[in-house]
């Protein structure tokens, strides 16, 4: 096997989903990368603001590697919210349809790339991408303007599916592109990477026009305003709501930054259709009676500082929940904020409102295809060779099990883990080596430099706080200048704790006088840990700063 | 109204479920508990161990009011784990069933209460409790031996579901009493207090029967080991697996210190019947043939120091997962826990196992009832008022709401948070008022002590660390002594963070020659402050120590 003909497919990210937030795809030293997304920390993640995948593999052979483009597949965050870290790095010329590139040119201006190059195109469109052509095709999903692509190579074509869903009678109108999958499949497909985000769900993901109905239900029924919360990307389920408001004679105002930022690209661009007369402000809004009022929120996560969390916990500067009010949580909560987001429902109740969730009533449905789409994904292109991506591991070893299912042989499936090559030939599929890196945790300013201790710091400090204790000695006569000071936060509540801090203090001086001046700070350190752990059952970080002055 | 002829009910507990972590019922200064349970913290609550329900309402109303006993509605340590701390504060008899008791008898044993009064009863024994009169009855719930309570007192009967499902098909065959509902009917129920738990659950809640079918269709394919993880409780499910491996042609070995103790009460106590040439040790089961085996694990929740998270992680000191291992998820994630499952599942899997778990196979059903069994509860009981109980605040309400579908009115029931008492008279319901008191976080041997002030500092510990800088003064010329020591953790990684450090140093340099001596540890601080913000857009805690020497 000569390595250069080979295609090495990389998928890169963080932890969990695999090849969401980045793939490369690259052949005889030519590659394109899909998306350049960010991932959001887990609970454990402690002040953690995101993670960007580690593509510091690509950076390093940029002397052989070229990249000929960045194609993304669709605006959400996961798919976009690193483009400016990537285009510091890799600044190749960015790819994408006009509401993704309407979404992308306000972080690439943030983050000082403003001329950089961003080509816009439609679903549909043939891109030349260095020596790939590339053909795109509109897919579903939770956001408009959604693609997939097919790229040509010299070894076959590759199908990545982007996030998408089959949805019939999506609320744009705007259906998949069957036809162009079935004419892919007609050339041949050599591999397939394809969305296994809901590859543990039977049946086919319902149609958004489903909301409508349940829509229909709460608007008839609310005696009073209507609160509905969703994604800010949601541009269809923002028009929904827009054309139950005007069916049911409300005015619709728009509550929360990021959704008024969308909702004025889409504008713009032509993704979304709100009359003129239909939308009010807040303030207007509240001059209404109750019963001719719509408000659109964010903050279906629970976020603290999103408008449904500030309503729920009464800190909206504006708004604030009355009873007989009617919230509509329209999404699911993302793994890891469910209990964020119960908290959030119960507060809302707590206030009066009457809140309407999903299994309450089917006022959401989820952007990625489950099994029956699959399959008829498999079927439509039947590719040779298959890699199952989006998605944590135990989906992607679903969607691999669909697919043996469907007749295709283990060895013609490769599931990796975020930073595993795959290589492929004409007529082979090799799981390759593992690359170095891993995924970059971004705090603050800070890329990277927060890592596996400086967090394991951060897990004993949130557990059980820290002690520090001051021990001024006189260097002459090697005795106690002064009471030894104890600093601590996180540990007791000092003020009930007085006699411990009392304990300790007379402690520190009994082991200054036993130790005979040898190696003071260890000897306080391990006298101080005992005690407060045979005290409090706590384990501290605990610290002693001696100076002999 | 005369108050003494009124019942007072009162719901204590965390801050989640209403009513499930303890409840007083109280008439005429006689009162009685019903569970003694706790809470288990939520992701935000930094190195709690677990949380009690605050009882001092009780304790402080000691003189007048008198608890005549402790009633438990089955061996959950939601229901039971609070009642070492509470007999210390609360001293009244027990009542449990048998199994419950023998759960009960290790804690009260742990926390110095052997000898206190345990009264064990039979499910559909009547108890008198002080004045009251209490009817027991079994119900089914995900623990053998659980029962709910009527209590008879002087203004009506008032009917406690306690956690529970109508399984018509139960493994132990042990039906719920419907007859006894049926009877309290005919005499007139004055209000219920029922399980709200999934009172957002259309439907009924599936049979542990089905359990079977899916149990058999796994061991049925499974070439290699079986580990079946699931709650130590979980007797039923134990004997289950029990009987497939005997129908496989499986050998059970049981792993995890708490099954193997729940197992011991419950063999004990007949509620679990384990052939004796059935059971093996993992010790024998490591030298039979995988396709013998089936080993029984704890650590559904992904607990990193339970049997499958050991295992997930490798590091269980017996046991390591071998490709060819099908692991079977027997319980469904605790809200809050979904992030650590569905990492134990990756990890699993990484390893080479084959992971089964819902909704990929119905390996596991709630032991709560769903709405349409809510229903048959309602119309059994036909009670004049209605207390929903056990859930969270939108469990309540939708319980209300289901309540009110089958025509009940609205001032006929009562949701509240724990903490809010309700008045019953015998032809009123009334919302009382707010009891002092809220819950109680236990931290290590600390009960109470961490708090709001503590909690808020491990949270900016746990988001960013902290900073300490000692600056040694001497105390005739003003000057510093020596370079300040800087002490951080959990803000930056200091290895490679010297620069900002020395920049510190020489900052605080600065402050103190231009402070001419007026409040420098101030001075100090607010310099350090906006040079770490300015440079990492991080707040860690920050503190001079300064002293003059």
């Amino acid at each position: 096997m000569q390595t250069d003909k080979v295609i090495r497919i990389l998928p890169l990210g963080g932890l969990g989903e695999i090849g969401k937030n980045m793939l490369l795809v690259e052949y005889d030293n030519d590659g394109l990368i899909i998306d350049s997304g960010i991932m959001f920390p887990e609970n454990d993640m402690l002040g953690i603001d995101y993670i960007i995948p580690d593509y510091s593999y690509i950076v390093d052979r940029q002397d052989e590697l070229t990249i000929h483009g960045i194609l993304i597949t669709h605006g959400h965050e996961d798919h976009i919210g690193a483009i400016g870290h990537v285009l510091s790095a890799i600044p190749a010329p960015v790819y994408a349809t006009a509401l993704t590139a309407g979404l992308m040119e306000i972080k690439m201006r943030q983050a000082g790339h403003a001329d950089h190059p961003l080509h816009v195109f439609k679903a549909g469109d043939v891109l030349d991408v260095g020596p790939f052509s590339v053909e795109t095709f509109h897919v579903c999903h939770s956001i408009p303007d959604a693609v997939g692509f097919g790229i040509n190579t010299p070894l076959g074509l590759l199908v990545h599916s982007g996030d998408f869903k089959f949805d019939h009678t999506p609320v744009d109108g705007w259906s998949p592109d069957f036809a162009k999958l079935a004419e892919f499949s007609q050339r041949g497909v050599l591999a397939l990477m394809a969305d296994s985000t809901n590859a543990d769900h039977a049946g086919w993901t319902p149609s958004e026009m489903i909301i409508n109905e349940a829509f229909d239900s709460v608007f008839q029924q609310a005696e009073g305003r209507i609160i509905v919360a969703t994604f800010a990307s949601l541009i269809s389920r923002i028009q929904q709501v827009a054309t139950a408001a005007l069916r049911f004679n409300r005015k619709m105002a728009i509550a929360g930054h990021s959704m008024i930022e969308y909702i004025k690209v889409a504008t713009r661009l032509g993704y979304i259709d709100l009359p003129k007369d239909l939308v009010i402000s807040i303030d207007q809004a509240k001059k209404l009676p109750p019963e001719q009022v719509v408000i659109m929120a964010t903050g279906t996560q629970g976020e603290p500082t999103a408008v449904l969390g500030r309503l729920a916990w009464g800190r909206h500067r504006q708004l604030q929940i009355e009873p007989g009010d009617t919230v509509i949580m329209s999404a699911h909560p993302i793994p890891g904020n469910e209990e964020l987001v119960h908290r959030t429902i119960n507060k809302l109740i707590q206030r009066g409102a009457h809140v309407i969730y999903d299994p309450i009533a089917s006022v959401h449905v989820s952007g990625h295809a489950s099994q029956e789409e699959l399959k008829l994904l498999h079927h439509l292109l039947r590719p040779r060779f298959f890699i199952p991506v989006h998605g944590e591991l135990r989906h992607l070893t679903q969607h691999s099990l669909l697919a043996q299912t469907m007749g295709m042989s283990p060895e013609n499936i490769a599931v990796v883990e975020n930073g595993t090559e795959i290589l492929v030939t004409s007529d082979s599929l090799i799981v390759g080596e593992r690359v170095p890196g891993g995924y970059v945790f971004v705090d603050g300013t800070g890329v990277g430099d927060v890592g596996p201790i400086v967090m394991h710091d951060r897990e004993i400090l949130a557990r059980d706080g820290f002690v520090i204790a001051q021990v001024l000695i006189d260097e002459t006569t090697g005795d106690l200048i002064e009471t030894p000071t104890i600093l601590s936060r996180g540990f007791v509540f000092l003020r009930e704790a007085s006699g411990l801090i009392e304990t300790a203090q007379c402690l520190i001086e009994e082991t200054i006088a036993a130790s005979q001046g040898k190696d003071l700070k260890t000897a306080v350190e391990n006298a101080l840990t005992r005690l407060f752990y045979n005290e409090t059952k706590r384990r501290p970080m605990i610290f002693a700063l001696v100076s002999e002055v």
